[in-house]
């Protein structure tokens, strides 16, 4: 039984802790998903969420966590059989593979070493030898490994080779916690959702695309009713969902992106930034590394390679029976030496600290031990 | 601009109003889904509606509306091409034959009028005609006629003339506003959703499967990541979702649940049974006629169906303007002649007065009146 | 054991129902009341409440009920045995002579009927008759009757024969539901709390006085610590109050306050007299009759007179039992011929409504019936 | 302006921060103080109380701060100019002796040294002394040095002397946080409140007094209405308030001492003398020492006093300015050389571990420093 002054640190990497003002939201009175101020509801988290990716296409919200709107653009833009090339680069690319693949998708990865970023070069030319693909998929911030892959240079190198793939990019933990430009990076598909830096619950499935990826869309037969972007558009054009959505999510996540702007995006940005850096400080003394490296270090998440003899499941519960800290295993094939931080939503500096404060009890003490 | 003392009254279908406790359990703090805490979450929701659903069976918990349930039924229990037979006396036997063709499948409608329940002779006859059908969809309670048919019946009947056929049983709108019986009546797949008469918000879906069902799904590739019925089993093997949850949601209905099972699911369905009696009463006096007739009136969910000279639309258009109470539109073919209110969840005797008088006010005056 | 499908209906005369952004407001984290963000929201509170009462004099925010500030107008302004006239035409202002005589003071209570407002020339003759007289009490609306007096006139006409005398306003049930202008008026000291036409919770005392009443106050040595006006407006000096005041209610009427000056002081205003025009009109054909008339008919409470042959209270039991509805008792030498609703705060038209109804079918009923 | 990244962490010896669930109680839809709902209210709260202050007697609860109970007790057991003895070690023993004075007694004060308890036999010596003393006040932790005295052998030397003066205690910061036994120990009045070691918000008032307490209020005239302790017995009778409380507070208290109980009494007192322990031990590396010693050392409040190069309000606004940790000023003649953290209600080991982090940076830093 848990006693009642253990307070939960919670720094897994989505969901994030929630701001008082999101909590608050969610005790909104219930309304219809099918009325006018669903509609007025929608379209603030539009706006707030078009500014936020600058694009000035349409936003589509999906009932489903992220890996829906995956499925949504995977489904909705290629048909079965179809080629797309993965960059992958991480285990969330690996679980995108195998998402495409059993929705009958044609997948060929282009591997990268975890920890690395995508390389833009390397991805071009895997995308100019597969000229058949129809599509290929980005992680801006593999979450796995806490590494930011350069988007937009990754772009314009695909570009000169292939200007008509679809490039579909996840931004499941990066939309918030970094610049994210659809429109003039040249994107045709992103997909986010609610729980991570947007600091909201989880719930709530975000997407947009780009004319290229709808033109390409229109000439799918989608065999995937739930997540048919083509009826969800036609929802989306009145401000409405294609199936009753999670409304108390909508009523955070406006609440969510409303003290973000307050703050201001750069601000945002800025503090998960400052995050890292206190993180790649703080790390030094506790004998912990994190796995990404600058420049590519995400803002958002960090996965901390632990030392030789140390066990992160160890660790981790230590962290967790002791100070009451949640954090992330390490996943695929790093999980035996690494485990992970969120630092994104509303995470603070002392959250770092305590964190950190915690961990160099953990690590130099007994229990940490792998076992031999 | 809305006005401050303007108190909205939920009557939609769906989603419900919410128990102040429900609202409660949203702010508690966020957990992260791959935690024990949220495992723990899992089990007392399983256990409780295992319970609802007299089953002995895993409940499988889906992040998305029951919509997706229902795709996941079809997707994981049918190969691509089969046949799949649809018992159809309203708009959301329609949508799900939509759905099920969507997914690829080949569907046979049974139709039955609308406002009339499923024959159960009649839909067996259908049943005998269709031996290559590998599953047959029943709705438990169709939302937009307000029509409860009689599951326990039908399925009797059904397998006298087909053992083998699956029988799904769409539970959205009366799970939790009355009797379900999985095991006992031999149903296959139950699928039912969060917002409903189970007075939680939405953004959760629910299902259970036969050891038939489950047979059946070994069977088959199914060619859809997100809603694969097999691994989700997995992770709900452990008490997890397969993709990350509405967490807050499961907050809500393990209270929502827990106020249920504190009042009693006898109490709950007496509940909802004497507001439908209280509707038909008030109903006599006002000029409008339920759809459903006696012994098939819905507990939950009842269509009006509105004098000639009456506008429904206008009609719910001035319950909102001037009363401020949300009700649900005609839909289909009857959308020119009723309109629905829901009586499930947290809803009170004063509610549906408080509509009646409003509604009576209104069908007397000028601006009820359909446009020559 | 309660049901939970009975919601309640919250008519009583104060506490009043709360605004779903005014419960939100006290979830918010705790703050020490020796803080910069505490006198901050003093400040806000402070600016709110100068505006509603038209004055710009310091607002005194006091930890108790409104009680307490009618006990530290009396202890801060008068010497004990000094002579206070009380124009009482109810029950609060007999508590309210129970109240000074308590403490110490020689009280004159000039009566007028029931049900009556303040006669400004009969008070002002008896003011003129009490030349010893150091203050005089009047009540904007008295809860008990109903009844809402012109304060603008009395004050005229006192100020015609006695210019030192200081009059306190009792404004509790008053304040936020109809006009009040300390400075112009010349009222010397006011009186209100939270839980009324505020529509915040109880649990704060609001007053704010004169130079007149101050200057008085510099005579007095005040035998009551914690009600010491001086020492409580060196605390408001500064944006604190004198003990540790319940800081979750000053959250609540930050927001309720904004809420009120959203929406427009004169619209409140004009929404609370709405209420009571309606109730005049519903009561005709219901049989009870308010006991203030018009032109003196509160906007924000109604005493109804019930037929002779019902008592009030088997009313009151019957409208909880069957309707869930809290209505206030009959107070004082009117309490067996009478019953109280407040109709001030978040209450709406549907509230009345649904209240007029459910009276109708009580009043026509045995149970409502005096026993023989 | 206050960027949203920054999570207070309040230490303030009062209010103290708020468990989840108790916020959540807050929220619960307003009930009137004259109904059923309410006493149920009262009454639980009264059950809890008494077996908390392990005694018979009826418990008050008051619309007020502490203060006002310390107010209640002079007013309703002593008539004026009547002698009562403070036993003063501490800021609030001066402060209640002001509150005594000014409400019209004649105060006795018997220093004793800041930083130390009341010495049993030196009190016992002065009530011997001043027979004609009909009441003493003692102050169980007195919150300005972050003593605790022992009442129980204070009370048992006490009563060698003199079987009939009346023992006041003031437990305000003390009770729920270490224990209390009114009637074995022999106390005549208690005085608490909700805010602080009762972890629920401030607005609310506790007392109980012995027989011979009320025996003494008969012979009582009090000038004090809103304190009269006779009228509030006489309400608190029926289980209501004699004025409009904070209804919200009792429904955070009632919350609160649910958590406690479940907890169990035993550990709550024990989980805060282990974070007194662990101040006392993280004190020795930082450089402040607590200013009460072992075994007098209070498990809920701690006054540190600071390096003399220090100066505790530049601390103070660093902590805050930097590190977001709420903490309380030193207050009387130790103000500046000490400060205050309070340690009782939701605070944990990682609160306290952050605190000392957080110091440890400041004191070693140029900012601690005292302007020569």
């Amino acid at each position: 039984m848990k006693t009642f002054y253990r307070k939960e640190l919670l720094l897994a990497p989505g969901p994030t802790p929630l701001h008082p003002e999101v909590l608050k939201a969610m005790i909104s009175p219930m309304i219809s998903h099918r009325t006018q101020s669903f509609q007025d509801l929608y379209k603030e988290i539009e706006e707030y969420l078009k500014e936020l990716m600058h694009t000035k296409n349409q936003i589509l919200l999906i009932p489903s966590s992220g890996t829906g709107g995956l499925q949504a653009a995977v489904k909705g833009c290629l048909s079965m059989g179809e080629k797309i090339v993965v960059a992958s680069n991480g285990h969330f690319a690996d679980l995108f593979s195998r998402l495409a693949a059993s929705n009958g998708m044609n997948v060929v990865d282009v591997p990268f070493p975890w920890g690395q970023p995508v390389d833009p070069f390397v991805i071009a030319a895997s995308v100019k030898e597969h000229k058949d693909a129809k599509a290929l998929l980005l992680i801006q911030n593999e979450t796995s490994t806490g590494v930011l892959s350069d988007i937009k240079t990754i772009v314009t190198e695909i570009r000169k080779v292939n200007k008509e793939i679809l490039i579909f990019v996840d931004a499941v933990s990066s939309l918030g916690g970094t610049e994210f430009r659809l429109d003039e990076w040249g994107v045709d598909v992103v997909v986010s959702s609610s729980q991570k830096a947007l600091m909201a619950p989880p719930g709530l499935c975000i997407m947009s695309l780009s004319d290229r990826a709808w033109a390409a869309a229109e000439t799918v037969t989608c065999l995937d009713y739930y997540f048919d972007i083509k009826r969800i558009r036609k929802e989306a054009n009145r401000h409405m969902t294609l199936t009753t959505p999670a409304v108390s999510i909508f009523f955070a996540l406006r609440k969510s992106l409303e003290i973000i702007f307050n703050e201001g995006m750069k601000n945002c940005f800025g503090h998960n930034k400052a995050l890292q850096e206190m993180i790649f400080e703080l790390s030094q003394s506790t004998g912990v590394t994190p796995l990404g490296r600058l420049p590519y270090a995400s803002p958002t998440v960090t996965a901390l390679v632990v030392p030789e003899a140390c066990d992160p499941e160890m660790i981790r519960n230590e962290l967790y029976k002791k100070y009451s800290i949640v954090s992330g295993p390490g996943l695929g094939k790093i999980a035996s030496k690494t485990f992970r931080i969120g630092h994104m939503g509303y995470v603070d500096r002392n959250d770092i600290q305590m964190f950190f404060n915690s961990l160099t009890e953990i690590i130099s003490g007994p229990r940490a031990r792998r076992p031999k």
